[in-house]
């Protein structure tokens, strides 16, 4: 019996940055969390603890330092792929570079009811995600929105299913759709116009679930997702995950009343996950 | 020896809902976690296991739900002290009754340029609370915000503090001003417009945070609060409690960059708390 | 109207720290968070912006460092009594001093059927605790317990307990009952042997919580703190606080099956807490 | 332009219970948490909003709770397998049943010296889990360990590792090497005795850890992937993945003091990601 090194790979998680543009009357911040990983040929770091072609992880995240004080940072998407450019130029033992950004949304306080020039307040667990894997022959982007929460009390229904000896569920014309969309979606250019598609895309995603007339959460996320690529020529594929959470109608006849879709309650678990890709085909 | 039982509460906590109100053409929703506590005669249940003076911590429950059917939980305020009567007036075991409400905040998504009638999305981790103690003699009624979180770039410093052999903090005249806001306020009227008094609150919160000229966290605190107690004539006490984040500066002179003010650290851990009360004298 | 400044008090929080103690052949760790309040005339600060008598929070955490590097940590409370110590004597500002300190706690590895010489796992949430709060005139020491979670499945009940219109629960002769226990105790002697009552105290409580025929969590509480006040002369008193989180058992009718107290659903929202003090009188 | 529908799942997740098993003088419990995901012909559920071949995920739900009723849950792989064919046997239209099963683990409190027979305390955040694929030709079935946090201040160094103008790290001959472990292993039979199996490949994987001279994490990664290839025959394959957590020491040059692997700060974020798979070749 011999052992074999499939994949493997290493990285730094979770590196977080702040960055301030300072301009005359007016600052804008950006708050990322950023995680780097390397594939290449680490096979002596793993059998033979030779360290020889391993740089520490905690350089990555001085490389990240730096490239943040150098460059810009917005759009994600460029700042990645400055970052896998500095990675694959000084390591040649690296064969695959792979960056995740997430960036968390600050909005600007009010101020006379205009938005103030330097203060802000954390919008909510929505984070603006970027997804980058580069190797030398070739990066793909991908964009996505991570932990938006959203809930629709019209137009969705759940009828006409499956149902076996262990089948509860009633079809119900009128539920509540509660969901955290998790969508990423690939470019199939190096050098879109990343800020105004990613506001574009989410765009059409929240409109699309608030508007769709729901057969079910396969059927909106579907809907969401042609919609997305019938619309962006720069998008070939887009992955989306939906984590249904359940609102259920509070059982009142036990104390004597009726709950006509008034009062529901909010639960964590269990729930339902339903993930598909789509794809363009010529 | 003997032992004697001092304080003792029990009730239920974390009870959720969500409540919709459907007119035609736009639904509203709201989301609450409410904690109910009894205080009252339970010294026999502790030392004797006697129950008889014991209503379940269920059916604390199950009333919430109850009169979230009847009622209208909009201000939360109103919805606590029709809580707090319903427990006065069924239980003569007890005391004092506590309620404490969390509210989640939605937002409407757009649709078309206008707020949808029907699709909503969670808005930050912010929530507005109201905290509410009654006896059969009165009831003191408290609002308040939790989890907001908020940062300045400008008009923070902090200077010309007491030092010592530890101290390697340097006066800083351009500070990152960042923390989580937990504010609740005393009203002097149990029948006040809490609606739009909760909104004015907050929002004078948010104002004087951005325009102060900050020489310290207890300086930008106690000027909030000082100037919700002067433009509210029903609030008699307020009390602060700010957890500031630090953002530190990342040292770049090894990789051999200055860094003026550009990249910074965010970190959880430590953090920095400072509280106060501030109260209207006559 | 003129305004009144009430309590007020600042410090830092979370600040962690582990200590490797090396004997030849054997190293001991200890992992804690430490936070640190402080009272005294900050008044000027708030009202002014004047921070002559504010020491950073930052100067806290560097003299936590420092004091670790020199002293043992081990027993919590004795580290707690050298950091008021230390910045009452360099603080004349400062009234009082107030330390709370959070141990994690690690065990050792197995190794060839012993513990392992430098090889620890963490075991669990739980946390041993310590509180102190200390003036020029005296420090009161206390000790506790937080995240301990247990859960017995014989010898608790809940019956005869008060019943009204919303009561749907029914008595129960055999329920699980589960909690996670927080405790506190006030030591009434400043150089008690801290680390050994610590052990014995959460030994009784622990086989307490065991062996206890439980009428209701309230009895189940009273008792535990009663037999620790009973057990140990130099506790003064006790504070209990028990969250209890719910184990129903799933209602497999619809499924056409019985469920004899076999498959519970375990849920963390909504529970029930009970807090009592308990106090000796002579 | 048309628009291809590629790997689609769903199914629920987070479906937690407690299952008790009463003997004469011993309680037996188990705690799981399951997710179920279903890959089939979805398209029409997708494309057309047709819910015909789609069984509710709340069925799924229903249906874990009816055969933990039926059958025994341990070990966690076979009550996986009836899960799988349970599933596969009434709908036709799945083609694969992915099963994940986590089980929180509580210990016994203790009782005069020895184990009690229905009192328990939970054991930390470490998990043991399962993970099968199933479709009608085969079963994939692996066991794994989630979240058991490591930590070993011996037998650990990092030297000789690449360095570029960004690295600052040295070379460090004495580290703290701490470590949540993530480890899932296949199985190459169907009917091993995987509970006892989990256990000694735990005790392998910890040992290994513990003993292991360390030149990297990936060094100590690869070592305790390829003792349990080599030592279980009917293991095929191991999947490691390891987060180092940074235990740096505190800096107390500017108090005065020097630092000799006394005091260190332990830190969440960032953190050192390792993983890899190991397969046996013949």
């Amino acid at each position: 019996m011999s052992i074999q090194l499939l994949e493997n790979t290493y990285g730094e998680s979770h590196v977080r940055l702040l960055r301030v543009s300072r301009q005359e009357g007016r600052h804008d911040i950006r708050e990322l969390s950023l995680a780097i990983r390397f594939e290449g040929g680490f096979e002596a770091a793993h059998t033979l603890g030779d360290n020889r072609k391993i740089l520490p992880a905690d350089t990555m995240k001085n490389t990240i330092y730096a490239l943040a004080r150098q460059h810009s940072i917005e759009p994600l998407e460029n700042f990645g792929l400055h970052l896998i450019e500095h990675f694959l130029t000084y390591n040649l033992q690296v064969s695959r570079v792979v960056v995740e950004a997430s960036e968390s949304i600050w909005g600007r306080l009010p101020h006379g009811g205009k938005p103030h020039p330097s203060a802000f307040a954390r919008v909510g667990d929505e984070k603006r995600t970027a997804h980058l894997r580069g190797t030398r022959a070739r990066t793909e982007i991908r964009a996505g929105i991570s932990d938006l929460e959203v809930l629709k009390t019209a137009r969705s229904q759940f009828r006409g299913f499956k149902k076996d000896p262990y089948t509860t569920l009633q079809d119900e014309r009128d539920l509540i759709l509660s969901t955290i969309i998790n969508a990423t979606w690939l470019y199939t250019e190096e050098d879109a116009e990343f800020g105004g598609l990613w506001h574009a895309v989410r765009q059409m995603l929240l409109e699309t679930f608030a508007e769709h007339q729901s057969q079910s959460p396969q059927h909106t996320l579907y809907t969401m997702g042609e919609i997305v690529l019938q619309n962006f020529e720069n998008i070939g594929e887009i992955h989306l995950s939906i984590s249904g959470r359940h609102f259920n109608l509070v059982d009142l006849s036990p104390l004597g009343m009726d709950n006509p879709g008034t009062v529901f309650l909010p639960s964590d678990e269990p729930y339902t996950v339903i993930e598909a890709t789509l794809k363009k085909t010529t």
